[in-house]
């Protein structure tokens, strides 16, 4: 169900078929903990953290390998490639708009956007560093880390938690507003198309913005199983049900095949689909999505009209400055 | 020995002992070829292409993955990482200045930047792509490219020819100038410490400037046999003579073990050292170089007095834009 953020927009509801109030446009900035204040120097720091190969084993994997800033803040790639060619079993996540998500990762395991950070760092098949203290002791020996480090938390500052706030705090300014929607609903009415429109008033009335709700259409800190009903020919396809979700990291049987509702913002940029990567095109996803989510058949026209409302989900993405990362005089990785 | 630029330099070193009119400065901008005048439209696009890893077979390696502008234009490895986590068996050299070289590669098979753009995106352990025809196929689908290069080269513009005239418009202008050393050599005499003076003096006195001269210390144009004095130690440790350089390209007996005579600008960003990047550290590839080239043992001394200049021959680094790349909608990588 939509979030009913305030009386106004209940009775609004009820005194009108509109339910233009329910569409939210993109905050421009996002909040961060109390605990991680964004500070311009942070985020500076976090962009050279993210951006840095160093931090995996190889030295030729960073975060932006798979979450490319350049790009859709992914890569895609049904599932990433992390140091030395390894793949695993989930398509990467896009960066852009993660600060809207309530939790991280598909199965929704990391809390904050710090804890999401930590985790690809050390994981053998992404970046493949032993642990955070190697971690740790690599930026230690990278003289320009000790002074970014200085510049956002203070004399000798280089740790995870730090590196992982920096990088937090750098992601939380990696926002797309301004789409075509975001026009629209801001009173643009010339920003959509009719088709557009049309696709936008379906992905209502059949249902999809049950889940995909709020500003990001992430349905913010929502989970809900896919596929809730079974199909043999997607099943002999996609394989959806090789991955647990969240049960994966719970273990319980009432979390299977349940995942973090993911963001529909910049989906056009972000193919292939789901949680394993294994739908190629935006058309054959909205046809996936409504017969496994819904029960529902759609027509070629329907599927046409929800893509192109889809694709003016594309944001604006910000100008940013490419970070000049600190060398290590001797550095070498084998 | 020196280029001897005009008479007028050469009658200053007859007239003195000093011959510090022989240490040039790096230029800040490079010269480019009569067919690919560089043009701002150019280097942008050449940017996104440099920075893309869709010009790979996995969408996972782009020229900087190996040759990266964020740290010493190369990647601190000893052999990089192409696609499947696949290494060969050369180091990657610096694009940094690579504009000032006389030639492209190790074994300087490609006369130009815009001859040595093409050879990694097809290279099956680099960037792994079948063929330039599929390149091509793919940026076709590729709608911000269709605009990005009609602007550089004009209508229906996209081929091998003008992608890599792009790569190389946009390498020419990544020139690191005003290092110590050259703000030194311009008259600032503060600009070097007394270490990196005398190590400078031995720079020549030696004769490491034999073969390393110009402004950018790479004798431009200049190959040379690589080790000239074989030590059993050395041979032993780090393999040098596996490979025959040159004469890999030509098939010559007399070409075995010659390479291109590398810049040494911005040395102490690019460890490990040599063609096969077995020397992790810059004193051991000063000691290694004088020994091999010039048969000399210098002392701890020497050694550190020679590291202290090259240090200083670390460059200004220009702020760049981060390209944004074009999406392709549904695009995908298997």
């Amino acid at each position: 169900m939509f979030k009913i953020r305030s009386l106004v927009t209940a009775l609004a509801l009820v005194s009108s078929i509109s339910v233009a109030s329910a569409w939210e446009t993109l905050p421009t900035s996002a909040p961060a903990p109390a605990d991680n204040p964004t500070t311009d120097e942070k985020v500076e720091l976090g962009k050279m953290l993210y951006h840095d190969p160093r931090l995996s084993s190889t030295g030729t994997v960073s975060c932006a390998s798979c979450h490319n800033t350049m790009l859709g803040g992914e890569d895609n790639r049904p599932n990433s490639m992390g140091v030395n060619g390894q793949t695993g079993g989930r398509s990467a996540p896009t960066v852009w708009n993660a600060a809207f998500n309530a939790v991280q990762f598909w199965d929704g395991r990391a809390a904050t956007l710090e804890a999401q950070a930590a985790g690809p760092v050390t994981n053998p098949i992404e970046m493949g560093m032993k642990s955070w203290d190697d971690v740790v002791a690599r930026l230690k020996t990278i003289e320009g880390y000790e002074v970014a480090f200085e510049t956002a938390f203070g004399k000798n500052s280089i740790s995870k938690d730090n590196a992982t706030k920096a990088i937090a705090a750098y992601e939380r300014t990696l926002i797309t507003p301004y789409s075509p929607y975001d026009r629209y609903v801001a009173g643009d009415k010339s920003a959509l198309t009719a088709q557009q429109i049309s696709g936008m008033e379906k992905v209502q009335s059949l249902g999809c913005t049950s889940c995909h709700s709020g500003p990001a259409f992430n349905g913010p800190g929502m989970f809900q199983q896919f596929p809730i009903h079974s199909n043999p020919v997607y099943a002999a396809k996609y394989h959806f049900k090789d991955d647990k979700g969240l049960a994966e990291v719970t273990k319980k049987e009432s979390d299977e095949h349940f995942f973090k509702v993911p963001t529909l913002r910049n989906i056009a940029l972000t193919a292939p689909y789901f949680h394993n990567g294994a739908v190629k095109t935006l058309d054959e996803a909205v046809t996936v999505m409504a017969k496994t989510q819904l029960d529902k058949e759609l027509t070629k026209a329907e599927v046409a009209d929800i893509v192109a409302f889809l694709n003016g989900l594309t944001g604006q993405f910000p100008k940013q400055t490419m970070p000049v990362l600190p060398a290590t005089p001797g550095s070498t990785f084998n």
